[in-house]
């Protein structure tokens, strides 16, 4: 019997804040691992916004995603440069001073000397009145976490460090499960049989997915559930759907049987 | 000298519809590459969205990006199955009817043979009235445009060929310039001279960017600019200021000398 509390659906959003990703020049790898680290905690991750380092703009998505989601996760812009407007834009969504935090400069302080603490370094050590810092295992400098807002860095050996450090306290949600199948049949020639599956079980989320491997198209079903027994009732209707077509399929369970 | 045309800023959104990168089951590469080729027209992409494919929230975002941006790009959901369900928001965003369009009809027809159009096919023929095809040269299933809103599928290789259909009709922005310099130093070491860089060159956007190199903080900082002597200038100064920290940067322009 799974208890009340697990059963509740918890949800977040992403805000990736950076001109790299939008110009093309960084390729984005931050979302695929919150995602499945989140996924992982039974977190949904609902949303993701790329938008560019300007205040206006992380004000604006911060508010509007902080009220409708129960996490909101930003990355990127609390280095020490003139770009790196994160912190500041994050104290004035929330309306609270941004003073040097003494926790944070004593950790600027203890890795980089007291006479190699320069003013663009220091500038790290602001965070916003009410936040509480995330540790920073690869180069010191913390993120912090203000109401259900998370900010982290936006390099991602750092980000997956201080993402690490948090996962432990927050909430749970019920653990999605998932399967999926692959064949080598057109996504169409199973579209209709799909589609009655997901009328017969509307609490699996069945996606299909076309993908080139090696050049050749195939497809991709995927069902995701809190439920197991739901989803190998489904799959194994699916098994037999694919194997009507003429196909054999390879199936796998993403949880322990 | 420059026309007037060329110098119009031209501004564009990019909504990506799906679970499956949400999941964290796929790896988003369709951004950086529409990223890219939008920054070779001059077209700035200003922000990205990853949404869930539910009607409500498709709606919601394209009505306020189409507003807001010069083009509204959009990918995935345009498939045969039971969770395609772009077209059907697009056209209830626009206020419009979704029927059979001949012009699809036909294309379909003649990929799959009429014996073989089952009903599933049949619904990616259904395209919003007032909407001018995208051809798939991958899998004969066409985009579509309606108003400033591009419509492509998610799949890379059939996303890539539509969006190289569209591009050279869509508004030619100024082309925006880069250069990029790596050196060795840390971000913070530099990060008081870069902030003055950019305070004397607020025509151009610098951006001060840390990263791992086989295991190692190096730092990349990047130029963007329509005139190409401001960046040199600001480029010879920088390359200044990393020396006389006593390192030797490396330094690349993305034009033309």
């Amino acid at each position: 019997m799974q208890s009340e509390a697990t059963e509740k659906v918890v949800t977040a959003a992403l805000i990736i804040i950076g001109n790299e990703i939008l110009s093309g020049r960084t390729q984005d790898t931050n979302t695929s691992y919150i995602a499945l680290k989140l996924a992982e905690k039974g977190i949904r991750l609902r949303e993701v916004r790329v938008i560019p380092d300007t205040e206006e703009h992380i004000i604006e998505t911060l508010n509007k995603l902080r009220t409708r989601y129960d996490y909101v996760f930003t990355t990127g812009g609390i280095g020490p440069t003139h770009d790196d407007i994160t912190a500041e834009s994050v104290a004035k969504a929330f309306g609270v001073e941004l003073p040097i935090n003494d926790e944070a400069f004593r950790i600027l302080e203890q890795y980089y000397g007291i006479e190699k603490l320069t003013p663009a370094r220091t500038k790290m050590a602001r965070i916003p009145v009410g936040a509480t810092l995330i540790p920073n295992s690869v180069s010191a400098a913390p993120g912090f976490v203000i109401g259900n807002v998370h900010v982290m860095a936006g390099v991602p050996r750092i980000m997956q460090a201080m993402l690490d450090h948090i996962l432990g306290g927050l909430q749970s949600g019920a653990a999605v499960l998932t399967a999926s199948l692959a064949c080598g049949l057109a996504e169409s020639d199973l579209a209709e049989e799909v589609g009655m599956l997901q009328s017969e079980h509307p609490d699996i989320e069945i996606g299909s997915y076309p993908q080139f491997r090696v050049g050749v198209l195939g497809l991709s079903i995927v069902m995701r559930s809190t439920v197991k027994e739901s989803i190998e009732t489904a799959m194994n209707k699916l098994i037999l759907i694919v194997r009507n077509h003429g196909d054999e399929p390879m199936v796998s369970y993403q949880f322990s049987e």
